[in-house]
């Protein structure tokens, strides 16, 4: 396969380079904010198609309708708008959702990040990668799996400020067990403001946890500049089917009163959460994030909101979760679409998978989403990076391989040199038929930007990976993460700001008991 | 994760839905012949993109050329057509190769099978999948890596024949280094026309071995139907940059006269065989196709002839190929632009790979360019299975998992069901909010065709995979691949011709001495 030329070079340059290339490909300093897509998203469905979903969804909305359950401020906010509402149940004129949200949500806005260099555009042309969300298992190869601590959470608040990949510091990168439920929130929020400088997510499982994640966002940015502007992002699932609970509307109300972003997200596992249809599911997300979006607009107009969808198949023999496979993908492909047509950001996508490690179905499974997520044109990609076994699990080594993945989309989409360097013609008539590219000058020029450079993957021959201990790429990663950490320097901080956040922590931690709900 | 319902769904249905799947999985009696796509293909550049590189492939073929080494046959055949002839290099009146093939080559054609229930069509709206080809080595879990040999590739004949997603039966599966390298065509030629019934690839190491192949065919689909039919479609690499060789024409020539299919296919590592740019890389390939198949249009006009494209990048640390990253998945989508442009069958893809086990770093790689393939609109797959370490191994594991990913694509290119059943509104209005679609009368009726599903992924949950012995995806394929080499039952065939082959085989090997080259 190796050409004798590429040989030669080989002997001459691999040490130099790989050690060159060990260092950029972690040095945050050197990266892009969020990607700017420059290539056309992939339309699975014909324009028929999609406004058949839209009018079944309608119907969804008129005819069946959504509950709101144990929230009567939201039934009446409905009820006011010119919804009927019967019980906890809320049917929706033809088209009234729709227009809500035409009307008022941004088409994109930004989210800004404590170091303004690292803030991003949500919605547009604009792709954001976001680590993995929600597990209370981590794992690596030294210690296995375990349930995640405080450290653990740290520890991946740090490697997703390190990677140059992340542009977002995600929120609940894994829950860390540890601290009671009703407070580890203030520890959650304080790493990522402390730890990373990048943008967050912020607390959903209450609304005064909600309001603390504010209240220590205005800290750091100022009381007048978050009331102007998004600071947060924050995920709220519809309980689907056709629901959505207090404890998330609860939440959605502080951020959207606060004027913080949310992403309002049917969590869907077809065939139980949904029909067993593509387009079954896609009426029903899309019905429920539609209300869930109007719910946001009309609490407060002009919040910014996100459409998000997470859905994946079951297992129709055992019932259990399955990812990677073809319907959630053409799902994803449909709701990013629908998206488009409604106007508002798309949150979907991710390294999802249902393996327990981080071996070859894992990567099957999360490639097949990511390239989805990269195509269908997703604004912000919840999930990046981590994810194992269902979301149960979040790895350090898949952590590496995935965010290796996200380098990889960066440059597919930041599209095709057409220049007359792209076009090489140069090159073409220096070298000629029979000879080797190698060495020409035009090679020599764009070398060092030439091809994406994977840190994780190895690319040598049998035997030389057999000298290097005939390590998988599960194992290489192990290493990476590992020097990540160990290099790892805190972002600058004021300290006066600082002490208020830890005050902060401190006052409110010290007025409540510890609780585990 | 899994809901309550899933869980007792589980309990009910597990194991006899289970053992259910897993004959079906491989019963290679219940499948399609090849795909046929229902969904658009990917886009990925501007027509003005498109144009440029046309102009500039234009540009090589008349300023720089196309070498014909050692074959005055061809340089006769292009000089009578109008090229400029010197020496070996051959230049194009602009516009001229364009002109041939579409004056000739069919857009579409029908490969026949010696079953005619496994015919596929090439071309148009047809996707054939078709395993890897071409390695030296074999591996799997149980004695590693090795010389493959014949029994090896008789193992991966009977594979691809069991396999309900490959459609084709390959050509060179794998080298069976044993057998001297003057008579293995003979017997890989044989096990694909005795072990399985689906159509299969010609030897081109020489153009007697050609001529073998097609012989060989007669004996199975009679001489006349050989000569009106394609029976064979073959490989036949350019040697890039910019040449073409005699042996690689010789084979060509043979097929071509025999009205028999050839692949014209750049092989392209970027950076060494090309340009280090995508626009670079694409006009060079496209001049050296546009070239090769307007010599299969000149010897034998109307033969059926695809566009193939085999492009990856180096590194350009080490000179070492690197397979599934984004530079030759851009690279891939233009191609397939280009060769629908030209109205051409297009071959590229595959689930290529530099790792050297079937590890994470193989699937990532495999499942990015298996995606970009069934989205960019690859009308025949080679390597669509088994391919690991650059293509200079033969894994039975990954056979098994890429197979897997086969049947993926087949699901998501059969495209939505947009029917009343697919739109599934009586699932939505009997179910409702808050519970649950496991029991509805939708999901009864649509039970057992809702998802695809994996024979190899394990989704069970972290305790119940613990308790099957925690296996990595490569492990559990180890059993599958095991399994169904036990089970194998040959297609039957007349005797009288197996006798022939037989006899030919012999007749054949007795005549020459052993060589290995």
């Amino acid at each position: 396969m190796g050409s004798p030329m590429a040989t030669k070079r080989r002997r001459s340059k691999k040490h130099s380079g790989r050690r060159a290339r060990s260092k950029s490909q972690f040095d945050s300093l050197h990266t892009v904010p969020y990607i700017t897509r420059q290539v056309p998203v992939y339309e699975l469905a014909s324009e028929e198609l999609l406004e058949l979903v839209e009018n079944n969804a309608e119907t969804v909305l008129e005819e069946i309708g959504i509950e709101f359950r144990d929230d009567p401020q939201a039934l009446g906010l409905f009820q006011s708008a010119g919804c009927i509402v019967k019980e906890e149940r809320v049917r929706f004129p033809r088209g009234m959702c729709r227009e809500i949200i035409q009307n008022n949500a941004p088409s994109e806005f930004m989210q800004h990040a404590r170091n303004p260099e690292r803030s991003v555009k949500i919605g547009g042309n604009s792709m954001v990668l976001v680590p993995a969300y929600g597990s209370p298992f981590v794992r690596d190869l030294d210690n296995g799996r375990r349930y995640a601590t405080l450290v653990d959470f740290e520890n991946f608040t740090k490697l997703t400020w390190m990677s140059p990949f992340l542009h977002h510091s995600g929120g609940t990168l894994c829950e860390p067990v540890d601290i009671p439920v009703n407070k580890r929130h203030l520890d959650m929020i304080y790493s990522h403001l402390r730890w990373s400088d990048k943008p967050f997510m912020g607390s959903v499982t209450a609304p005064e946890r909600a309001q603390d994640t504010v209240d220590m966002a205005k800290i750091v940015f100022g009381e007048s500049f978050v009331s102007d502007n998004c600071v947060i992002t924050s995920l709220i699932n519809a309980n689907s089917p056709m629901t959505f609970d207090s404890t998330m509307l609860g939440a959605a109300r502080v951020y959207a009163r606060n004027n913080q972003a949310t992403v309002v997200s049917p969590f869907i596992l077809a065939g139980a959460m949904s029909p067993v249809t593509i387009i079954g599911t896609c009426t029903q997300l899309f019905a429920e994030a539609l209300a869930g979006m109007a719910f946001i607009q009309l609490t407060k107009p002009g919040a910014p909101v996100i459409f998000g969808t997470f859905s994946s198949s079951i297992s129709m023999q055992s019932g259990a979760p399955t990812f990677g496979s073809p319907e959630p993908s053409m799902v994803l492909y449909l709701a990013a679409a629908l998206a488009r047509r409604l106007g508002v950001p798309f949150r979907s996508g991710g390294g999802l998978c249902a393996s327990k490690v981080a071996d070859a179905q894992a990567a099957y499974e999360s490639a097949n989403t990511l390239q989805t997520a990269m195509l269908a044109g997703v604004h912000f990609m919840l999930h990046t990076s981590g994810w194992l076994e269902g979301g149960l699990t979040m790895s350090y080594e898949k952590f590496i391989l995935d965010t290796d993945q996200a380098g990889m989309i960066q440059v597919f989409l930041s599209g095709i040199d057409s220049s007359e360097n792209g076009q090489a013609m140069s090159a073409l008539r220096e070298v000629g038929p029979g000879k080797h590219f190698l060495g020409c000058q035009h090679t020599q020029t764009n070398f060092e930007s030439a091809f994406y450079r994977s840190a994780v993957a190895d690319n040598n021959s049998f035997e030389q990976w057999q000298d290097d201990g005939g390590k998988d790429a599960e194992t290489r990663a192990n290493a990476i993460w590992k020097d990540m950490l160990n290099t790892y320097q805190p972002p600058p901080i004021e300290p006066g700001i600082d002490e208020e956040l830890l005050a902060f922590v401190k006052n409110k931690k010290d007025s409540l008991p510890d609780a585990n709900y």
